[in-house]
């Protein structure tokens, strides 16, 4: 029996401990992709205990923050609301998370969660209700006084090389600035694109949004399809200043219906009149800004992030309560294929196609994009067109082998861009190690099962290159 | 090389077997979902040949009894079907049924006839064309003599604790006061409310069926949605009198499109009516008788259970000859997602959403359903909302694995209630073994890789209340 | 550690290795769908080098000739379109081949190329950068003098026993003519028909293939469906005349609309006269023309397969420049599903359903097959109605695995006519081989784990069926 988590968790051969400790395991990390905010960067926050790394709490405007993977596991062990996003004492609530824990056998969440432990507190005990109390006073302690433990003390020692933070294009981007004008912040950080705001015509705030969009180009209004996306071109060009190469679309499902100028502009005026809009109509809009959006990507070398498949909010009565990312959602059943592939289709004919990543919350999409993107490669730079990583609900240790079994199968491995955290926590840093213990072990099985040669060389190049080098390469960072 | 199906069948480590032979065999069973037939339990019927039991017949009314999903195996091999359903004799039967099952390799049928053999009938020869002879003089002998091979002797050598019957609502239950009343009958045999029919507007039957359910009541008809709603609340008191605690929806996919009282009464006149319905009628109709039972179900505590995403009776030629549930079913492509979510949220939004177990029979939604029952969890009872156990098709090894892998990456495997037959043949209980082994190899596995700790409180409290007790508590069995 | 693609490649225990070397491996085969041209067979074709059989190159008409998997794997790699199906220098293209194959670690393609260089190049060193020169001039040497590397040669070293080449209905077949009355040809080369081109009415060309088929049977041209169908009559006999058991059909999807014979004449009219047609009116054709030809295969004997959810040539630039089949297909998100079994019910309630292959791109359909074929088989031959094996996207390991898998758990494995090469490449007969080792391995793995009994007999009989004798009798081949 392999002990519990120990240095070769996850690594059921020679080979695939090799290669992890010999060559992925020691390269920085580049988290391309994540929610954590640049303020806390900035300010150097430090938690007090971890409870509030872990369950968080309410921000001052009423939001909350925190961990919705974690309310998940709570709630669907019958934990009161009150000890989940409520105000229960914070030690109650992380014994009643470790109450939780318990039954999550097979659940990432009890990787993640041992491995943070482990890696930032030293600590193997597997938590229970029994030894609660114990990793509650160490954790608190390290949290309130090591320096290894403030938010840039945990980046650091998590070898971040370049963090992609995920801001609104209205964003002044200010925090950023201050992150750049500190000579003591030695990683990356650098902003990533998100309109979704200016695409979901169809969600209540759009021409709220659109007013702050205006304002965010120093104009009043915008009114015409034509201003809004002149404005997101603006951005787009402040955000490059501000070292963003990377951008973010989080959509339902992949539209793709062409309209005619006229027709998109009338769609717009309707939606300003708070008129109701169809679902063609609708599609017809998002259409033009995600073409415009590509194009200017394109343009500027962005590159684009698709992430769809998935429903949000879909418990109306929490929603209400709480509002959004407080884990009320799901995986949606999508439709889309070729939608996705006209999307592409049409950026690619003019050659306007940027860089994208695709990713779907449901597994079973996993080949049609693999087969989907075979069909856009380019000679601009290896797999320009990529699979995204295993994403969300997906990024357990079946989702990942599986995309990367789908990706191995139907594209090239050696050229993967690997993983990202999307996180809302500075402790999750641990998830690029899960991936990498899943992705050398599945290298490594395929070596000792005589599947690949046991060829030192490519089999370097591939670990490494999908643990660090293909993303510096396909994010140009340097 | 492992000997086939012996004590450690499907055990792969050592743990696996501990947990199974220490903990999980040794616990009674809950079947909280079958079909099998009270009056054979109250009458303790007895078969003739191991045919009769596995293969069927015709009952008096000319409708078959037996176990189609053994019929299916027969006809994939090209047995006619008068060997099948007909009128062959039982031996010739039993050994061209022999002779399909030879060639059923990595099928589950395999699996569960020679743990039947072995279980109830102490034979650990695999059966072929050359063993089937003595097979079948040894079972006909013992069926016909062996006191614990009555219907009665069956249940009780297999530690059933609880049956969950499928009954319609007009049933006068009878038989299962019968049961209550023998002394001698010690295990719980509980009817579960299925009332497919009374939602079913658009199959034929409808409006007789809504003739009977008046009957039922008291009443000469029903007049209009609102007494149908009536009749089913009476019926459900009925059945919750007579020991009834769970439900059962049969449906092609979840319906939801609201309408308003007068539109679905206006539904339920035009199919008094004989008119024809659409599609978004019929939705209208399921949905609000639906969402009435699930706000009653809630009241009386009752566990909702639905099973969707399958089309039924696909063979035209066949089903004029055989009728309903004679093996001619299929996974069907069900659409729905957002739906299933809509539906459980309605409920929920007035904290009318009862104890609900979802059932899809198609795997690809495995993960979906994993995700949308997070988002309705409670803190009434530990994993309120459950994802069923791999269904008819799926409850193969493969199935059965896949299915508590995305319970186990999505929800907490901890709190599942495990397995139920959804059996038409007092044989079936091995299926639970089947399933528990299957279960204590997954966690056994992971806890042998150092994914799990070693740590027997945990895994004894998690392999009791997979195998027994969470669904004790989760039926309120005691 | 197992060496790299040894003798036992892909067989992990000793039960599979001693099934595959002593029943599969010696067993000839039958690639009863491919997509080679019988002229080359006729002709004896020989190939320069190792560049002209694997990547291809030219015909004389403008059209490519080679295999698109390995150019999406070159695009993949950031290949310039000149080095994949351009003029670029043969050695050049086959190093830059190398160079991308080195990055597609789990992908079939390793596999295969490696699995043709060890069988017929006696090559096993694997093909890096460092490797191509030498493996160029061995592979170049052997292919222009080699006596067992013309076509013939290789298809004689392989024991191809049967091979079915796809053919247009209004091919003349003068080519399997030639090959018939030579009789230094010893293995059988069949026409398989495959009518696509007259069932697309809704695909550019339509009319003008019409036209062609008109000539076909010696007439000016098709003026009515009815004399679309006779005309389609007429060639099944011709085909049949020619040796012809087996059909094709590429299906994006399974239509299932009936339309009236007037109906179905009014939408051939519309098309004639090139006015756009409804989805419906699409749906409508095509079923009138499928429904009939089922009929008449049943009649003819002939097995008809259907190929579907398959969405081709999504890149509208690569497909202007580049035309069909060259590497821009994508796996479809079909939603057929209930279509399919009205299809064979359709066929089946006059007894004239033709022994039927059902394939999908999408293994997410692989269950919905194999209970939708469970409602259809019958008692003319042993699993009459079959799920097709992993094709095209799918032929991988784990989609070779999967379907397998799929088919054991719903069907019976046991009766499967087993792996075709789908290929237009001379050396790719190693894909059965390929097959044949999953098959015993996944076999092996059974029996080694207790699973299926260690009973010779019934072993040898399974897999000596699945490699050759299942599709011997499916096929009719003596």
């Amino acid at each position: 029996m392999k002990p519990f988590m120990d240095q070769d968790f996850l690594l059921k051969t020679e080979t695939a401990k090799r290669l992890f400790h010999e060559y992925s395991e020691k390269l920085p990390l580049i988290d391309y992709h994540c929610h954590i905010s640049p303020k806390e960067i900035y300010e150097n926050r430090r938690y007090k205990n971890i409870a509030e790394v872990w369950l968080g709490g309410r921000n001052d405007d009423g939001t909350y923050f925190g961990d919705h993977y974690k309310w998940r596991v709570m709630r669907s062990n019958g934990v009161p609301e009150e000890s989940v996003t409520g105000g229960e004492d914070p030690y109650k609530k992380f014994l009643a998370f470790a109450e939780a824990l318990e039954m999550a056998i097979g659940n990432p969440m009890y990787h993640w969660c041992h491995l943070e432990l482990k890696k930032y507190f030293g600590i193997t005990t597997p938590l229970t209700t029994s030894t609660a109390k114990e990793i509650w006073d160490r954790t608190s302690e390290m949290l309130q006084n090591d320096e290894k433990l403030t938010v840039r003390g945990i980046i650091e020692q998590s070898s971040v090389k370049y963090i992609g933070t995920t801001d609104d294009p209205v964003d002044d981007l200010s925090w950023h600035e201050k992150i750049k004008a500190d000579d003591s912040i030695k990683f990356m950080v650098c902003p990533s694109f998100r309109p979704d705001k200016a695409i979901n015509i169809n969600k209540a705030g759009f021409t709220d949004y659109i007013g702050k969009l205006a304002k965010s180009v120093g104009k009043e209004s915008l009114d015409s399809v034509k201003e809004i996306l002149a404005a997101l071109d603006e951005r787009v060009d402040y955000f490059k200043a501000h070292g963003c190469r990377a951008t973010d679309h989080g959509i339902d499902y992949v539209p793709f219906v062409k309209g005619t100028e006229e027709e998109v502009e009338a769609i717009y005026q309707k939606a300003l009149k708070g008129e109701a809009l169809t679902k063609e109509e609708i599609d017809k809009y998002q259409t033009a800004v995600l073409l415009h959006l590509g194009r200017k990507y394109a343009k500027e070398n962005f590159v684009m992030e698709i992430h769809y498949s998935c429903t949000r909010n879909v418990n109306e009565r929490m929603f209400k309560l709480e509002g959004s990312d407080t884990g009320f959602d799901m995986i949606a059943k999508s439709s889309c294929g070729d939608e996705l592939a006209m999307f592409l289709s049409e950026l690619d004919k003019t050659n306007e196609l940027p860089k994208t990543i695709i990713f779907s919350l449901d597994h079973n999409d996993f080949n049609l994009i693999g087969t989907c993107m075979g069909a856009f490669q380019s000679e601009e730079i290896p797999s320009k067109i990529q699979m995204g990583a295993a994403w969300w609900f997906l990024d357990t240790k079946d989702g990942m082998e599986e995309q990367m079994r789908s990706l191995g199968n139907l594209g090239l491995l050696g050229n993967f861009v690997g993983m990202l955290t999307d996180s809302r926590s500075f402790l999750s840093y641990t998830r690029h190690d899960y991936f990498r213990r899943i992705m050398c072990n599945l290298i490594g099985k395929w070596v000792e099962d005589g599947e690949y040669p046991d060829n030192e060389e490519s089999l370097k190049k591939i670990v490494e290159g999908i643990s660090y080098y293909n993303a510096e390469r396909y994010f140009g960072i340097k």
